[in-house]
């Protein structure tokens, strides 16, 4: 155990700032969940990040994380030790205790709370998770994609209601139920769910996605410190692209089923300058059109970021006139698999007129 | 046990009767129970009813029931051990086996469901019930408003969903809850929930409603088979009041939380020519007025009844033109405590305006 990471005050920002940009618009906001972190350390307990291969192969595993619409998020400020009754709840349907946490999404603020967890419980998160960016729904986790199953699901919210799924007839009825529940409750609250074996979780999360987060975070502070242009910072780091830097000329956003679901009209400038762009949003950007052709989608990362700050820009604070960048980050080849593409590929989300041609790492420049 | 009464092939269409009258309404429909309870009996099992006053003070009894809209009920057919697995899975939360059953409700569909479980798992249900008729929610069981909790509940669907809901912060959330739930479910579920004690089941259950149901029902059969008034005999064995003969001149019926809500517009006819009645619904008959005057609400029972059969009809096959008879019966004096007012009477359904009086059981000819 001699590889765990100890998360430490100052590495905050950075994931915090990291994870946004991997929540592609959606995941909800990361920042109460910094300052929670942050508490946790300064009364001296401890977040441990362990890397996936120092995982036993029997040690038992929860994905963790908050489910619910992110604009709910922020201003039904959690209580801050729902994951944790989520985590208690599940460990006594188990009748046993869990030996590590891993985040259900690296994107937005289910990167924190897992952390958050572990520092409260005392027992370490792994470099991880379970879709390497932000998904809007639980049934896109990687270990639901691999054949597990999400069953027994725990829920806490913030007024002590617990609900247990115990079993479902599949995995979109585990979402299905969750959003029911999650919606009944106020539209936010912890679930902690999938149970799985050390094994498992090596061979089905997306890897070190924690350290990537921070490495990403870190490398945006820093050029911001030095600057230098933090766009081109995180085409850098992630080995992305830049598609367009446009203003919103138009905005149709609205909350249905307990989703932000919407578009965005874009009219471009600078190198861009007469082109339109459209992007597509369910909580996450899902898919890129230039001028009316698609040119980048799910499971693919579209990352909007302030044009000028370079900051990440969630699908509940886009407004008219903002201008923006607008990048391509390629995602883990584990969500590019025919298996994968079916759970969240483009027709997963109401596209099936689309067909997913991945970004090209090589032409990208990445490895 | 010898004063354990044993349900016969031949008293389930009496059942059905009066659990379907003392449905005022609601409750869903008890036809496809009544078969389901016929098809167990016919295998070689027993439906053994056991007297509040036989039921030992440790005995560990669950309450069960269907959970929905009573108009899904009918079309979305059960596949026959929701409550069964429901069952199963509180005595998995509770690491031990139930001893007995009894209904949440005797009104309507819910009077069989517990029959039927009993047969299957081989128990006995218990002689009474949570409401002495039917109410479309569930904090309004005499369990909840004597103080008992209801979590934990679990509840069931055809489709293999398992869901416990662990613990809530009231009763109220309890309902929220299920609500969510069984709307996600398909409208139509099982629940098993608050695991009591004998002790407790004998002070606050309504007691001998099973043989109410039974003679109620019974009595109506005889009545038809000797050609004597349908009407007059249900008003005679549960010492009622006909409170109007007339005709539906106007019907608003609406779909909506998953609640039958709606009212009855009636021109009176007979004894009641020139006069106007007003019924409002939440899947049960909440509140009757004549002539703009409000005669007899909840928790008392209005119950409808069809003018020439004087078989029970249900607001969800209520049409323009039946000519119906509207009666009212008292209901038991559990439900008529403050304690019990404050959340099944008038004011807990949206009636603030309108103050509770008693149908006087004296004056109406009974003891």
């Amino acid at each position: 155990m001699d590889k765990v990471r100890k998360i430490e005050d100052s590495d905050l920002d950075a994931v915090e700032i990291g994870a946004a940009i991997l929540g592609t618009g959606g995941g909800g906001n990361p920042y109460i969940g910094k300052w929670r972190c942050r508490q946790e350390l300064r009364k001296g307990n401890k977040i441990d990040v362990i890397p996936l291969d120092e995982l036993p192969d029997d040690a038992l595993v929860v994905s963790l994380g908050g489910i619910g619409a992110p604009v709910v998020g922020v201003e039904k400020i959690e209580r801050g030790d729902e994951c944790l009754r989520a985590l208690r709840a599940i460990e006594q349907e188990l009748d046993c205790k869990v030996d590590a946490l891993i985040s259900s999404e690296i994107g937005g603020a289910n990167a924190m709370e897992p952390m958050l967890t572990a520092a409260q419980a005392g027992i370490p998160v792994v470099d991880g998770d379970g879709m390497g960016r932000a998904f809007p729904e639980m049934q896109m986790c990687t270990w639901s994609i691999y054949g597990h199953k999400s069953t027994p699901a725990a829920m806490a919210d913030e007024k002590d209601n617990v609900v247990v799924i115990r079993n479902t007839r599949d995995e979109v009825w585990v979402e299905t139920i969750a959003r029911a529940t999650v919606v009944s409750m106020g539209a936010a609250a912890a679930i902690a769910m999938a149970p799985m074996r050390g094994e498992f979780v090596k061979k089905a999360a997306v890897p070190n996605t924690i350290t990537q987060a921070l490495s990403l975070g870190q490398a945006v502070l820093d050029a911001q410190a030095r600057n230098l242009d933090p766009i081109a910072t995180v085409l850098k780091q992630e080995t992305g692209k830049l598609l367009m830097t446009g203003k919103i000329v138009d905005l149709e956003r609205h909350l249905k089923g307990g989703f932000a679901r919407g578009h965005i009209h874009l009219e471009g400038f600078g190198n861009n300058q007469g082109e339109r762009g459209e992007i597509a949003i369910q909580n996450e950007f899902l898919v890129f059109w230039r001028d009316g052709e698609m040119e980048v989608c799910v499971p693919d990362l579209i990352v909007v970021l302030d044009a000028d700050t370079g900051l990440p820009i969630t699908t509940e604070v886009l407004r008219y006139g903002q201008r923006i960048a607008v990048l391509a980050l390629p995602c883990h080849d584990l969500l590019r698999t025919p298996r994968a593409l079916e759970v969240i590929g483009p027709a997963a989300f109401g596209y099936p007129e689309l067909s997913f041609t991945p970004l090209d790492r090589a032409e990208l420049g990445g490895a």
